[in-house]
């Protein structure tokens, strides 16, 4: 990309650019925190991630063919390794064509993280561990939706949950999540917004949980939802019910029915985002047909939030200049953008910079 | 919006900006006059206009639902009256949030007018009258169309009818037309293209009508179009025939059948406008069937209009240079411009200005 | 069109605008070379082309009627000849009535070709000849595809063959075309790109034409393309395959399939052009079953390309400043590029500037 004026993202992260079960045979083109790039698969099953540039003529990589360990162009053959370095064409001394910018790429927990930014301090240590991952006590299921909003606007829908009333009424949406107040707390790379709500019934998506569960659905329950944004964009919530009064997030397996929410969200445009959604839960992590029941519901409730989030963005587009307002319920979007914000400049040595007014849609 | 470039339309007038029934018990989004609005009906039926944009997240007020007096935001629940004041949100003191601007709206006539302009001038007593409206003696239909084009190309459109020879051929177009004069005449706040056909034959839309009006359609006629522009961007055509002889508009209803084409031409964005279109006649208003008929017949007519108005408009766009030709049947719609023209300076207090060289698409 | 910066095509040069079946009783709109043209076809047959955009009040004219000698505006009747003269408006004088620009056009070999320069030097027996062309020992079929993308990139696309190996391996690519060194000669106008691949097995492609042919495709054959491109933009190449040994292209029919494919190379906008494709050949012309069958066949393999090169032009926009490779194989591209370029300088004068660093979509 040839512009100049800072993305409003940090790249000096691991992003979540595909589940790994997108990219087999095939090789993938997707762009990720603006980079246009052709992800494939390795003969050895390695990922490896590449400019979607043919540097012969500028077609895309992406359309091409995997080879061995070689990405081959879809128009004249050009093939190159996941380093970006072409390796052969026919009839052509390959050995000084100018090499084509290669992603530190990882696969882990079925999903292929991609770090935009220094290859130099690319640690694949750095991505983040997760308990439900690779763990056969939970059982996860997911979706990925693309979205035409600022992935900041997603954060700041995940990190106020209050909407779930509004948006989700059907589902998870339930007066009381209104009524109890959000407790928020900061460190260095993290946000936690805190919402405990005792006493109150089941909405019907943990009915439908507790019942699956084997619980009884029609008692008073303790309900939380606890959520953790992490830089650059990543959103776990744990959310659960359990019997009232036996102890809530940490009541005994017998008396609770919980999960987390696992949310990556990763930049494309200044003005899109990828949505890689799901849920692991603990509760028979072995029943594939509540797996499957559990992600159609969430897909269907997570897609009540596109449209309001599209049209969101299309509303701070027409009215640059207008102020939003911050109130306690957007205490952890706010913070979250702080992070980001602060690790932009960290990242461009401008930490003692004038923070600017108000980004395209940021508050 | 955000523009200083002054809008090619006035604002202190009414506009209409809906059909009463498509405001019932949702909310309505609709772009007027540049201006993104929020219409609801409240408790008591009264409708309210407001800023289509929450003050708490830019969340599109036209999404979420109607409670009582107000409209509640669908992404967490901020309640704002017709006022625009928000009156409540779960947990939150709103006193101090910022007022949304409304605009003031009336219904009447079966549409909802709004005033886009200075609410201080803003007089309900100058919504425009109709001999037609709200009265029994006459019958009404019409439809919407949302046309890709600036609004003053359809003011020209329709007050040079010379066009229906050529676009509505088979329907309301006949030679005669174009070899019958028009007369213009031009007053303060309106201009009006007259054009008598005497002694001629009815065309088939208005055989139809006579027919079913139990007149005779073989005999000829005397036809009359009187186009009636009036500020800010209203066209009420007086249409009919008449037995050749009988006096023409003022021959008795034994030996007439006439209409008015009702035109409330509303602008969107620059380059597009809502067009609310219809016919109110005086033969057999009781007829409900015949009202179908006309309907679904002019309704026809009048999208035989919209190819060449947004393919004029393209062009225009690729020239924006060109100087267009101002011929005697153009010279209606060259007035209107005028008047558009000269209340829109008198709003900006440049009356002495200048006039611009030529508008996007302008003549 | 009002802009000021050079279009990246010489005008004075006859352009393939439309396929002659395309004008028959109606008007056909088409902007070639950036010029919005009416074109249709006079009472004598002569075909006549003026600008898209009628002077009293810019509708397109090829929405409009042929009556006659002259093209009929569909809005208010204004009635033009094929100078672009107004001659006839109802109760309208037109001699005043600015002309409207024409073009200087010829119909010839089943195309229509457009002259958008200097009419005083369009020279109708400057149209290109053909051996091919209105030769009863030759069956032509061909198609028109519209092409997001430079045209240049078509031509460099058709000035070497390698990507068949790759864009079309299931029809006409072989690993022989990577193989065979290419040779490329340059004159005053023209670029030959010419490539020979001896004692090979034929291609699915040209084993069916050899089957077609009587002739016996499990022989090895010396197969040639011979890739001639001329200003403006079209591109012939020779094409067959002849029994091992039989003397190639100069091999006596007996032993030669051959045929000539056509590609006419028409810019739409700077990122856009029209591509008439097809092919002549010259055994069994009779046999129209073969022409369709080849048709389709054609049809389907260029289609393969358009793909690539609308994604080549999104990735070329994307990266503008991107420098790309100039191979041996690319010499056809390039120097063909290096005749345009100094064609348009030499038509503006310029040919002493230095040259621009790198267009749009250009090398």
């Amino acid at each position: 990309m040839a512009e100049s004026r800072p993305k409003p993202w940090p790249v000096n992260h691991w992003y979540v650019a595909a589940r790994a079960d997108e990219i087999v045979d095939k090789p993938l083109g997707r762009q990720i925190c603006g980079e246009r790039v052709a992800f494939f698969r390795r003969a050895d099953g390695q990922i490896a991630a590449v400019e979607d540039f043919c540097p012969h003529r500028g077609a895309p990589m992406s359309l091409g063919k995997v080879e061995g360990d070689t990405l081959v162009c879809p128009y004249h053959g050009l093939a190159m390794d996941g380093d970006g370095r072409a390796c052969a064409m026919p009839k052509q001394r390959v050995a000084a064509f100018p090499k084509t910018r290669s992603f530190p790429v990882v696969e882990k927990y079925g999903f292929v993280w991609l770090w935009p930014g220094d290859p130099a301090s690319a640690d694949p240590a750095a991505v983040p561990t997760f308990e439900w991952a690779d763990n056969p006590a939970f059982a996860y299921g997911g979706g990925l939706y693309h979205v035409k909003a600022d992935y900041r606007l997603m954060i700041d829908n995940l990190m106020d949950l209050t909407h779930e009333t509004y948006v989700h009424a059907t589902s998870i949406g339930q007066k009381e999540i209104d009524e109890a107040p959000v407790a928020t707390r900061v460190d260095d790379a993290s946000v936690v917004a805190e919402r405990l709500m005792d006493n109150v019934s089941s909405p019907p998506f943990w009915s439908m949980a507790q019942r699956a569960n084997g619980h009884d659905d029609s008692r008073s329950v303790d309900r939380w939802q606890v959520c953790r944004f992490s830089l650059p964009s990543h959103v776990m919530i744990d959310v659960g019910v359990a019997y009232a009064g036996a102890g809530g997030r940490a009541a005994p397996a017998a008396s609770r029915t919980s999960a987390t929410v696992v949310d990556f969200i990763t930049p494309e445009t200044e003005t899109s985002h990828w949505y890689f959604w799901g849920m692991a839960r603990s509760f028979r992590p072995q029943d594939a047909e509540l797996t499957k029941t559990i992600l159609e519901g969430q897909g269907a409730i997570f897609a009540e939030d596109l449209d309001i989030l599209e049209r969101q963005q299309a509303n701070l587009r027409a009215w640059p200049e207008r102020r939003l307002l911050k109130l306690d319920i957007d205490a952890g979007g706010v913070h979250a953008r702080r992070l980001i914000a602060r690790a932009i400049a960290a990242e461009q040595g401008t930490e003692g910079a004038p923070a600017p007014k108000r980004p395209a849609a940021a508050a």
